[in-house]
């Protein structure tokens, strides 16, 4: 995989979920992404393996930190269904601080060049 | 509206979206009725006036606790789509929680008869 300079990954919302498949290699390509959201489906101890190592290859930490994992809100989901929820209602709660981010953004401005 | 009686409401999951139209009798109804979660769409303020009318029309205080408003988790939703996504993530966190209860009650009584 290599989507590091694929324009549709630029404010792109991805979720890994690659079962075991090339874990690495799909997380790696994510988190080099300029991807908006990324998060991984999968156990909390086999995400922090992957990010280990990941981290050990040399990739960022910033980068690293990025991940959201385990993917969705906490919301007790188990079946998948209720996996696919939590992880589009993460994605619309991380939509909306950083909406409300770019929002004070240019309220401070707004404030500045009229004070 | 009178579902009170109805066996359907066992259990049941209740949204209540009237806009403006019968939203006290759907309240009402609901909150009378023996479904496991009840939600109202619309305003902090408009469901707190409801509650108000409720408890001066002589609801217990119990049943009018139990209602859900804003409905939905707080994920930041504004749009009619988001909203619904929050309110199913909602139902998905209280009926594990209500499953957790049962558990936790299970595993009580399981160490009170080998204790």
């Amino acid at each position: 995989f290599d989507f590091a300079d694929d324009p549709r990954m630029k404010g792109a919302f991805v979720v890994v979920a690659t079962q075991g498949k090339r874990d690495r290699d799909a997380l790696r390509c994510a988190l080099s992404s300029n991807a908006a959201y990324v998060a991984m489906i999968g156990s909390r101890r086999k995400a922090e393996k992957l990010k280990a190592d990941l981290l050990a290859e040399g990739m960022a930490v910033d980068n690293l930190d990025a991940l959201h994992y385990p993917a969705g809100l906490d919301i007790g989901a188990v079946t998948p269904d209720e996996i696919a929820l939590s992880v589009l209602a993460e994605i619309v709660q991380d939509r909306h601080k950083a909406d409300a981010g770019s929002k004070n953004v240019t309220a401070r401005k707004t404030s500045f060049s009229t004070g």
